[in-house]
Protein backbone atom coordinates (compact mmCIF):
# COMPACT_ATOMS: atom_id res chain seq x y z
CA UNK A 1 0.00 0.00 0.00
CA UNK A 2 1.64 3.41 -1.09
CA UNK A 3 0.60 6.50 0.97
CA UNK A 4 0.56 10.08 0.64
CA UNK A 5 0.57 13.53 2.22
CA UNK A 6 -1.59 17.00 1.42
CA UNK A 7 -0.46 19.88 2.88
CA UNK A 8 -4.03 21.75 2.90
CA UNK A 9 -4.34 25.02 2.61
CA UNK A 10 -8.07 25.79 4.79
CA UNK A 11 -7.85 29.31 4.09
CA UNK A 12 -9.12 32.37 6.84
CA UNK A 13 -11.37 30.27 8.86
CA UNK A 14 -15.29 29.63 7.25
CA UNK A 15 -15.77 26.84 5.61
CA UNK A 16 -17.38 29.16 2.01
CA UNK A 17 -13.33 30.12 1.82
CA UNK A 18 -12.48 26.50 1.88
CA UNK A 19 -11.57 25.50 -1.70
CA UNK A 20 -13.39 22.68 -3.40
CA UNK A 21 -10.02 20.55 -4.05
CA UNK A 22 -9.11 21.35 0.49
CA UNK A 23 -11.98 19.98 1.16
CA UNK A 24 -11.84 16.78 -1.05
CA UNK A 25 -8.14 16.24 0.07
CA UNK A 26 -9.63 16.40 3.60
CA UNK A 27 -12.10 13.97 2.17
CA UNK A 28 -9.86 11.24 1.26
CA UNK A 29 -7.50 11.25 3.71
CA UNK A 30 -7.34 8.31 6.33
CA UNK A 31 -5.21 11.05 8.67
CA UNK A 32 -5.81 14.62 9.06
CA UNK A 33 -2.32 15.78 11.08
CA UNK A 34 -2.15 19.96 12.30
CA UNK A 35 -2.36 22.56 14.89
CA UNK A 36 -5.08 21.43 17.44
CA UNK A 37 -7.04 24.66 16.68
CA UNK A 38 -6.96 23.84 12.78
CA UNK A 39 -8.33 20.61 13.01
CA UNK A 40 -11.33 21.57 15.29
CA UNK A 41 -12.36 23.75 12.14
CA UNK A 42 -12.67 20.73 10.55
CA UNK A 43 -16.08 18.36 11.13
CA UNK A 44 -15.78 15.05 11.74
CA UNK A 45 -17.60 13.52 8.51
CA UNK A 46 -15.28 10.61 8.31
CA UNK A 47 -15.95 7.22 9.91
CA UNK A 48 -12.56 5.43 11.11
CA UNK A 49 -10.20 8.76 10.27
CA UNK A 50 -7.59 9.70 12.65
CA UNK A 51 -6.53 12.86 14.22
CA UNK A 52 -3.38 13.85 15.32
CA UNK A 53 -3.31 17.02 17.18
CA UNK A 54 -0.59 19.14 18.27
CA UNK A 55 0.74 22.68 19.68
CA UNK A 56 1.27 25.90 17.43
CA UNK A 57 4.95 26.13 17.86
CA UNK A 58 5.62 22.21 17.00
CA UNK A 59 5.46 22.53 13.07
CA UNK A 60 8.53 20.38 12.34
CA UNK A 61 7.57 17.40 14.93
CA UNK A 62 4.61 17.42 13.53
CA UNK A 63 6.19 17.65 9.73
CA UNK A 64 8.11 14.69 10.78
CA UNK A 65 5.16 12.62 11.96
CA UNK A 66 3.00 13.58 8.81
CA UNK A 67 5.90 11.94 7.13
CA UNK A 68 6.41 8.89 8.79
CA UNK A 69 2.44 7.98 8.34
CA UNK A 70 2.96 8.38 4.89
CA UNK A 71 5.36 6.50 4.59
CA UNK A 72 3.60 3.58 6.18
CA UNK A 73 1.19 3.99 3.63
CA UNK A 74 -1.15 6.58 5.35
CA UNK A 75 -2.97 8.81 2.83
CA UNK A 76 -2.15 12.03 5.14
CA UNK A 77 -3.21 15.48 5.14
CA UNK A 78 -1.33 18.19 6.56
CA UNK A 79 -3.88 21.52 7.46
CA UNK A 80 -2.82 24.18 7.66
CA UNK A 81 -4.62 27.58 8.12
CA UNK A 82 -4.40 30.33 5.15
CA UNK A 83 -2.23 28.58 2.36
CA UNK A 84 0.28 26.09 3.36
CA UNK A 85 3.37 28.30 1.39
CA UNK A 86 2.96 31.21 3.32
CA UNK A 87 4.52 31.08 6.73
CA UNK A 88 2.78 27.99 7.03
CA UNK A 89 3.07 24.04 7.16
CA UNK A 90 4.30 23.71 3.52
CA UNK A 91 7.82 24.39 3.88
CA UNK A 92 8.37 22.86 7.33
CA UNK A 93 7.11 19.96 5.62
CA UNK A 94 10.09 20.35 3.00
CA UNK A 95 12.74 21.06 5.62
CA UNK A 96 11.79 17.66 7.02
CA UNK A 97 12.05 16.08 4.11
CA UNK A 98 15.51 17.38 3.33
CA UNK A 99 16.86 16.42 6.92
CA UNK A 100 14.54 13.47 7.32
CA UNK A 101 14.78 9.56 5.89
CA UNK A 102 15.68 9.44 2.07
CA UNK A 103 12.71 6.97 1.19
CA UNK A 104 10.74 10.40 1.70
CA UNK A 105 11.60 12.21 -1.27
CA UNK A 106 10.12 9.27 -3.38
CA UNK A 107 6.48 9.70 -1.60
CA UNK A 108 3.44 11.12 -3.32
CA UNK A 109 2.91 14.39 -1.84
CA UNK A 110 1.35 18.07 -3.07
CA UNK A 111 -0.19 21.25 -1.76
CA UNK A 112 -3.37 22.51 -1.92
CA UNK A 113 -3.36 26.47 -1.89
CA UNK A 114 -5.96 28.13 0.17
CA UNK A 115 -6.27 32.02 1.06
CA UNK A 116 -3.50 33.48 2.47
CA UNK A 117 -4.36 35.94 5.25
CA UNK A 118 -3.37 39.24 3.47
CA UNK A 119 -5.95 38.38 0.94
CA UNK A 120 -8.78 38.32 3.12
CA UNK A 121 -7.55 41.28 5.52
CA UNK A 122 -7.63 43.52 2.05
CA UNK A 123 -10.80 41.75 1.06
CA UNK A 124 -12.54 43.36 4.39
CA UNK A 125 -11.56 46.92 3.32
CA UNK A 126 -11.39 47.51 -0.26
CA UNK A 127 -7.96 47.11 -2.31
CA UNK A 128 -5.04 47.77 0.04
CA UNK A 129 -2.84 45.63 -2.12
CA UNK A 130 -3.79 46.99 -5.31
CA UNK A 131 -0.34 47.69 -5.92
CA UNK A 132 3.27 46.16 -5.01
CA UNK A 133 3.76 44.65 -1.66
CA UNK A 134 5.52 42.47 0.38
CA UNK A 135 4.63 39.88 2.95
CA UNK A 136 7.06 39.56 5.65
CA UNK A 137 6.67 37.39 9.50
CA UNK A 138 7.56 39.55 12.54
CA UNK A 139 8.15 36.56 14.78
CA UNK A 140 12.05 36.19 15.19
CA UNK A 141 11.59 32.60 16.80
CA UNK A 142 13.27 31.19 13.20
CA UNK A 143 15.04 34.20 12.33
CA UNK A 144 17.30 37.04 13.45
CA UNK A 145 15.31 40.52 14.51
CA UNK A 146 18.07 42.23 12.97
CA UNK A 147 17.28 40.31 9.40
CA UNK A 148 13.47 41.52 9.77
CA UNK A 149 14.70 44.91 10.35
CA UNK A 150 16.68 44.62 6.82
CA UNK A 151 13.44 43.74 5.54
CA UNK A 152 11.36 46.52 7.43
CA UNK A 153 14.21 49.06 5.46
CA UNK A 154 14.39 47.55 2.50
CA UNK A 155 10.18 47.77 2.08
CA UNK A 156 10.40 51.19 3.45
CA UNK A 157 13.22 52.35 0.32
CA UNK A 158 11.20 50.36 -2.47
CA UNK A 159 7.71 52.02 -1.27
CA UNK A 160 6.28 48.66 -1.00
CA UNK A 161 2.41 48.06 0.86
CA UNK A 162 3.41 45.68 3.85
CA UNK A 163 1.73 42.74 5.20
CA UNK A 164 2.63 41.75 8.62
CA UNK A 165 2.17 38.45 9.21
CA UNK A 166 3.01 36.90 13.38
CA UNK A 167 2.44 40.57 14.40
CA UNK A 168 2.61 39.44 18.25
CA UNK A 169 1.86 36.85 20.74
CA UNK A 170 2.24 36.46 24.19
CA UNK A 171 5.73 35.27 23.79
CA UNK A 172 6.75 38.32 21.80
CA UNK A 173 5.09 41.54 22.87
CA UNK A 174 7.66 43.88 21.45
CA UNK A 175 8.05 43.36 17.67
CA UNK A 176 5.59 45.06 15.98
CA UNK A 177 6.26 48.72 18.22
CA UNK A 178 10.02 47.98 17.15
CA UNK A 179 9.09 47.91 13.61
CA UNK A 180 6.65 50.86 13.59
CA UNK A 181 9.34 53.18 15.23
CA UNK A 182 11.81 51.66 12.67
CA UNK A 183 9.03 53.17 9.75
CA UNK A 184 8.62 56.21 11.64
CA UNK A 185 11.79 57.08 10.51
CA UNK A 186 11.68 56.66 6.86
CA UNK A 187 7.82 56.41 5.92
CA UNK A 188 5.89 60.22 6.35
CA UNK A 189 3.46 59.87 9.70
CA UNK A 190 0.28 60.36 8.19
CA UNK A 191 0.76 56.76 6.33
CA UNK A 192 -2.03 54.24 6.73
CA UNK A 193 -1.86 51.38 9.15
CA UNK A 194 -4.67 48.32 9.42
CA UNK A 195 -4.87 45.85 12.11
CA UNK A 196 -7.41 43.21 10.74
CA UNK A 197 -8.01 40.46 13.00
CA UNK A 198 -10.00 37.59 12.24
CA UNK A 199 -10.84 38.28 8.27
CA UNK A 200 -13.14 36.92 6.67
CA UNK A 201 -15.17 35.12 9.90
CA UNK A 202 -17.97 36.75 11.53
CA UNK A 203 -15.51 37.76 14.55
CA UNK A 204 -13.87 40.09 12.03
CA UNK A 205 -12.76 43.39 13.48
CA UNK A 206 -10.57 46.27 11.44
CA UNK A 207 -8.36 49.42 13.21
CA UNK A 208 -8.07 51.75 10.76
CA UNK A 209 -5.01 54.53 11.59
CA UNK A 210 -1.93 56.14 11.25
CA UNK A 211 1.46 55.44 11.65
CA UNK A 212 2.21 58.49 13.77
CA UNK A 213 -0.89 56.77 15.78
CA UNK A 214 -0.50 53.48 15.29
CA UNK A 215 -0.86 51.70 18.89
CA UNK A 216 0.96 48.48 18.55
CA UNK A 217 -1.07 47.16 21.71
CA UNK A 218 -4.09 46.72 19.04
CA UNK A 219 -2.76 43.75 17.42
CA UNK A 220 -2.54 39.90 18.51
CA UNK A 221 -1.78 36.92 17.17
CA UNK A 222 -4.82 36.89 14.81
CA UNK A 223 -4.66 39.99 13.48
CA UNK A 224 -2.74 40.82 10.22
CA UNK A 225 -1.00 44.75 9.98
CA UNK A 226 -0.94 46.28 6.40
CA UNK A 227 1.35 49.32 6.05
CA UNK A 228 0.30 51.16 3.62
CA UNK A 229 2.77 52.73 0.88
CA UNK A 230 3.15 56.48 0.01
CA UNK A 231 -0.21 56.50 -2.29
CA UNK A 232 -2.29 54.12 -0.24
CA UNK A 233 -5.33 56.17 0.52
CA UNK A 234 -8.62 56.10 2.33
CA UNK A 235 -11.88 57.21 0.26
CA UNK A 236 -14.91 58.13 2.63
CA UNK A 237 -18.22 56.25 2.44
CA UNK A 238 -21.63 58.08 4.33
CA UNK A 239 -21.83 55.85 7.57
CA UNK A 240 -19.80 53.26 6.63
CA UNK A 241 -15.98 52.54 7.01
CA UNK A 242 -14.29 54.60 4.87
CA UNK A 243 -12.61 51.55 1.71
CA UNK A 244 -8.76 52.13 1.75
CA UNK A 245 -6.81 51.17 -1.48
CA UNK A 246 -3.76 51.49 -3.21
CA UNK A 247 -4.67 52.89 -6.88
CA UNK A 248 -2.85 51.02 -10.00
CA UNK A 249 -1.27 54.22 -11.11
CA UNK A 250 1.65 55.33 -10.11
CA UNK A 251 3.27 58.52 -10.37
CA UNK A 252 7.48 58.99 -10.93
CA UNK A 253 8.79 59.10 -7.22
CA UNK A 254 11.23 61.66 -6.32
CA UNK A 255 13.86 60.49 -4.65
CA UNK B 1 -34.99 48.25 -5.85
CA UNK B 2 -31.04 48.27 -4.73
CA UNK B 3 -28.32 47.03 -6.45
CA UNK B 4 -25.20 45.74 -4.98
CA UNK B 5 -21.57 44.75 -6.46
CA UNK B 6 -19.33 42.01 -5.83
CA UNK B 7 -15.68 42.25 -6.74
CA UNK B 8 -14.92 37.89 -6.90
CA UNK B 9 -12.06 36.33 -7.06
CA UNK B 10 -12.47 33.24 -9.60
CA UNK B 11 -8.43 31.80 -8.50
CA UNK B 12 -6.30 30.38 -10.71
CA UNK B 13 -9.13 28.84 -13.04
CA UNK B 14 -9.62 25.38 -12.51
CA UNK B 15 -13.55 25.42 -10.64
CA UNK B 16 -11.56 23.06 -7.89
CA UNK B 17 -10.19 26.29 -6.80
CA UNK B 18 -12.88 28.51 -7.02
CA UNK B 19 -14.13 29.12 -2.94
CA UNK B 20 -17.53 28.37 -2.67
CA UNK B 21 -18.23 32.20 -1.29
CA UNK B 22 -16.87 33.00 -4.97
CA UNK B 23 -19.53 30.78 -6.54
CA UNK B 24 -22.38 32.02 -4.75
CA UNK B 25 -21.95 35.33 -6.10
CA UNK B 26 -21.39 34.34 -9.20
CA UNK B 27 -24.80 32.58 -9.12
CA UNK B 28 -26.48 35.58 -7.22
CA UNK B 29 -25.52 38.05 -9.81
CA UNK B 30 -27.94 39.57 -12.12
CA UNK B 31 -25.18 40.73 -14.26
CA UNK B 32 -21.79 39.29 -14.71
CA UNK B 33 -19.09 42.18 -16.00
CA UNK B 34 -14.95 40.75 -16.85
CA UNK B 35 -12.31 40.25 -19.31
CA UNK B 36 -13.94 37.98 -21.84
CA UNK B 37 -11.10 35.20 -21.19
CA UNK B 38 -12.76 35.09 -17.60
CA UNK B 39 -15.78 35.01 -18.37
CA UNK B 40 -15.42 32.33 -20.61
CA UNK B 41 -14.24 30.16 -17.71
CA UNK B 42 -18.02 30.50 -15.99
CA UNK B 43 -20.49 28.12 -17.44
CA UNK B 44 -23.65 29.37 -18.20
CA UNK B 45 -26.52 28.18 -15.39
CA UNK B 46 -28.52 30.76 -14.86
CA UNK B 47 -31.36 31.77 -17.27
CA UNK B 48 -31.54 35.72 -17.93
CA UNK B 49 -28.38 36.25 -16.09
CA UNK B 50 -26.57 38.83 -18.35
CA UNK B 51 -23.20 39.11 -19.52
CA UNK B 52 -21.10 42.12 -20.32
CA UNK B 53 -17.60 40.75 -21.61
CA UNK B 54 -14.57 43.20 -22.53
CA UNK B 55 -10.62 43.00 -23.30
CA UNK B 56 -8.08 42.66 -20.91
CA UNK B 57 -6.78 46.41 -20.99
CA UNK B 58 -9.89 48.49 -19.79
CA UNK B 59 -10.16 48.08 -16.71
CA UNK B 60 -11.14 51.26 -15.35
CA UNK B 61 -13.93 51.49 -17.94
CA UNK B 62 -15.12 48.33 -17.03
CA UNK B 63 -14.97 49.47 -13.38
CA UNK B 64 -17.36 52.25 -14.77
CA UNK B 65 -19.62 50.51 -16.24
CA UNK B 66 -20.17 47.63 -13.27
CA UNK B 67 -21.01 50.41 -10.74
CA UNK B 68 -23.20 52.27 -13.60
CA UNK B 69 -25.46 48.62 -13.31
CA UNK B 70 -25.09 48.41 -9.93
CA UNK B 71 -26.49 51.97 -9.26
CA UNK B 72 -29.61 51.15 -12.05
CA UNK B 73 -30.28 48.16 -9.21
CA UNK B 74 -28.16 45.14 -10.69
CA UNK B 75 -26.58 42.73 -8.61
CA UNK B 76 -23.32 43.05 -10.55
CA UNK B 77 -19.95 40.27 -10.06
CA UNK B 78 -17.23 41.97 -11.47
CA UNK B 79 -14.80 38.73 -11.98
CA UNK B 80 -10.98 39.25 -11.78
CA UNK B 81 -8.75 36.16 -12.14
CA UNK B 82 -6.67 34.89 -9.09
CA UNK B 83 -7.58 37.22 -6.40
CA UNK B 84 -9.37 40.80 -7.14
CA UNK B 85 -6.77 42.41 -4.48
CA UNK B 86 -3.69 41.57 -6.09
CA UNK B 87 -2.99 43.45 -9.53
CA UNK B 88 -6.86 43.28 -10.48
CA UNK B 89 -9.88 44.42 -10.32
CA UNK B 90 -10.44 45.37 -6.71
CA UNK B 91 -8.36 48.88 -6.62
CA UNK B 92 -9.85 49.33 -10.38
CA UNK B 93 -13.22 49.80 -8.43
CA UNK B 94 -12.46 51.57 -6.13
CA UNK B 95 -10.58 54.39 -8.35
CA UNK B 96 -13.45 54.57 -10.48
CA UNK B 97 -15.57 54.93 -7.06
CA UNK B 98 -13.30 57.94 -5.88
CA UNK B 99 -13.24 59.55 -9.70
CA UNK B 100 -16.57 59.19 -10.27
CA UNK B 101 -20.49 59.71 -9.09
CA UNK B 102 -20.84 60.37 -5.03
CA UNK B 103 -23.63 58.17 -5.13
CA UNK B 104 -21.39 55.18 -5.97
CA UNK B 105 -20.01 55.37 -2.67
CA UNK B 106 -23.22 54.13 -0.78
CA UNK B 107 -23.59 51.09 -2.82
CA UNK B 108 -23.94 48.14 -1.28
CA UNK B 109 -19.89 46.59 -2.80
CA UNK B 110 -17.84 43.79 -1.40
CA UNK B 111 -15.25 41.95 -2.27
CA UNK B 112 -14.20 37.90 -2.31
CA UNK B 113 -11.01 36.61 -2.46
CA UNK B 114 -9.70 34.11 -4.91
CA UNK B 115 -5.79 32.28 -4.73
CA UNK B 116 -3.42 34.50 -6.41
CA UNK B 117 -1.25 33.20 -9.01
CA UNK B 118 1.77 33.23 -6.70
CA UNK B 119 0.19 31.00 -4.52
CA UNK B 120 -0.63 28.60 -7.17
CA UNK B 121 2.69 29.03 -8.62
CA UNK B 122 4.39 28.03 -5.54
CA UNK B 123 1.85 25.41 -4.75
CA UNK B 124 3.10 23.37 -7.84
CA UNK B 125 7.11 23.37 -6.47
CA UNK B 126 6.83 22.96 -3.18
CA UNK B 127 7.33 26.05 -0.82
CA UNK B 128 9.37 28.81 -2.36
CA UNK B 129 7.52 31.88 -0.76
CA UNK B 130 8.44 29.70 2.48
CA UNK B 131 10.04 32.90 4.48
CA UNK B 132 9.42 36.81 3.61
CA UNK B 133 8.55 37.67 -0.07
CA UNK B 134 7.36 40.26 -2.35
CA UNK B 135 5.24 40.38 -5.26
CA UNK B 136 5.99 43.13 -8.23
CA UNK B 137 4.09 43.36 -11.41
CA UNK B 138 6.44 44.20 -13.91
CA UNK B 139 4.00 46.11 -16.33
CA UNK B 140 5.31 49.28 -16.76
CA UNK B 141 1.11 50.55 -18.16
CA UNK B 142 0.57 52.64 -15.47
CA UNK B 143 4.01 52.94 -13.46
CA UNK B 144 6.99 54.38 -14.51
CA UNK B 145 10.24 51.81 -14.70
CA UNK B 146 12.04 53.70 -13.09
CA UNK B 147 9.81 52.81 -10.06
CA UNK B 148 9.72 49.09 -10.80
CA UNK B 149 13.55 49.19 -11.02
CA UNK B 150 13.88 51.03 -7.60
CA UNK B 151 11.46 48.06 -6.29
CA UNK B 152 13.43 45.63 -7.88
CA UNK B 153 16.77 47.05 -5.83
CA UNK B 154 14.89 47.13 -2.83
CA UNK B 155 13.64 43.42 -3.03
CA UNK B 156 17.34 42.34 -3.34
CA UNK B 157 18.79 44.65 -1.14
CA UNK B 158 16.24 42.63 1.91
CA UNK B 159 16.79 39.49 0.28
CA UNK B 160 13.25 39.01 -0.49
CA UNK B 161 11.88 36.07 -2.26
CA UNK B 162 10.35 37.71 -5.56
CA UNK B 163 7.41 36.95 -7.31
CA UNK B 164 6.75 39.00 -10.67
CA UNK B 165 3.52 39.34 -11.89
CA UNK B 166 2.95 40.34 -15.54
CA UNK B 167 6.22 39.53 -16.79
CA UNK B 168 6.23 39.82 -19.69
CA UNK B 169 3.29 40.66 -23.10
CA UNK B 170 3.36 41.34 -26.99
CA UNK B 171 3.52 45.17 -26.47
CA UNK B 172 6.33 44.68 -23.64
CA UNK B 173 8.87 41.65 -24.64
CA UNK B 174 11.71 43.45 -23.10
CA UNK B 175 10.86 44.46 -19.21
CA UNK B 176 11.91 40.61 -17.98
CA UNK B 177 15.26 40.80 -19.09
CA UNK B 178 15.92 43.97 -17.61
CA UNK B 179 14.97 42.96 -14.51
CA UNK B 180 16.66 39.98 -14.71
CA UNK B 181 20.15 42.05 -15.75
CA UNK B 182 19.25 44.56 -12.80
CA UNK B 183 19.21 41.85 -10.29
CA UNK B 184 22.13 39.50 -11.39
CA UNK B 185 24.05 43.01 -10.38
CA UNK B 186 23.25 42.34 -6.95
CA UNK B 187 22.37 38.84 -6.49
CA UNK B 188 24.23 35.83 -7.01
CA UNK B 189 24.58 33.66 -10.52
CA UNK B 190 23.28 30.42 -8.43
CA UNK B 191 19.89 32.23 -7.25
CA UNK B 192 16.48 29.94 -8.05
CA UNK B 193 14.17 31.48 -11.04
CA UNK B 194 11.39 29.69 -11.88
CA UNK B 195 8.83 30.06 -14.55
CA UNK B 196 5.21 28.56 -13.60
CA UNK B 197 3.07 28.69 -16.51
CA UNK B 198 -0.73 28.19 -15.77
CA UNK B 199 -0.78 27.29 -12.66
CA UNK B 200 -2.80 24.48 -10.91
CA UNK B 201 -4.31 23.86 -14.25
CA UNK B 202 -4.01 20.82 -16.92
CA UNK B 203 -1.63 23.08 -19.02
CA UNK B 204 0.71 23.93 -16.00
CA UNK B 205 4.30 23.84 -16.90
CA UNK B 206 7.38 24.55 -14.67
CA UNK B 207 10.78 25.43 -16.05
CA UNK B 208 13.43 26.01 -13.29
CA UNK B 209 16.94 27.60 -13.85
CA UNK B 210 19.23 29.96 -11.76
CA UNK B 211 19.61 33.43 -12.49
CA UNK B 212 22.75 33.31 -14.09
CA UNK B 213 20.65 31.09 -17.53
CA UNK B 214 17.14 32.63 -16.74
CA UNK B 215 15.96 33.88 -19.89
CA UNK B 216 13.45 35.99 -20.32
CA UNK B 217 12.09 34.36 -23.54
CA UNK B 218 10.52 31.73 -21.37
CA UNK B 219 7.61 33.75 -19.40
CA UNK B 220 4.39 34.83 -21.23
CA UNK B 221 1.50 36.61 -20.26
CA UNK B 222 0.31 33.64 -18.29
CA UNK B 223 3.58 33.25 -16.06
CA UNK B 224 4.28 33.82 -13.01
CA UNK B 225 8.20 34.71 -12.55
CA UNK B 226 9.72 33.71 -8.84
CA UNK B 227 13.44 34.51 -7.81
CA UNK B 228 14.40 33.21 -5.04
CA UNK B 229 15.95 34.57 -1.76
CA UNK B 230 19.70 33.64 -0.93
CA UNK B 231 18.29 30.71 1.26
CA UNK B 232 15.72 29.18 -1.48
CA UNK B 233 16.99 25.54 -2.71
CA UNK B 234 16.50 22.40 -4.42
CA UNK B 235 15.89 19.03 -2.89
CA UNK B 236 16.68 16.50 -5.64
CA UNK B 237 14.34 13.74 -5.86
CA UNK B 238 14.28 10.69 -8.04
CA UNK B 239 12.65 10.85 -11.79
CA UNK B 240 10.56 13.70 -10.24
CA UNK B 241 10.95 17.52 -10.46
CA UNK B 242 13.37 18.43 -7.15
CA UNK B 243 11.34 20.06 -4.38
CA UNK B 244 12.14 24.54 -4.12
CA UNK B 245 12.07 25.75 -0.92
CA UNK B 246 12.79 28.87 1.10
CA UNK B 247 13.72 27.65 4.70
CA UNK B 248 11.51 29.24 7.67
CA UNK B 249 14.80 29.36 9.65
CA UNK B 250 17.44 32.09 8.56
CA UNK B 251 20.98 32.43 9.76
CA UNK B 252 22.21 36.08 10.52
CA UNK B 253 23.20 37.78 7.49
CA UNK B 254 26.03 38.98 6.81
CA UNK B 255 25.95 42.51 4.98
Amino acid sequence: MSGSLVIVGLGPGSSDLLTPAAASALHAATDLVGYDRYLDRIPEIIVGQRRHASGNRVETDRARHALTLAAEGRKVAVVSGGDPGVFAMAAAVVEAIEAGDPAWRELDIHVEPGITAMLAAAAEVGAPLGADFCAISLSDNLKPWQTIERRLRAAAEGDFVIALYNPASLARPHQLGRAFDLLRASKPPQTIVLFVRCAATTEARVVMTDLAKADAAVADMRTLVIIGASATRLISRKGQRPWVYTPRAEQQVVR
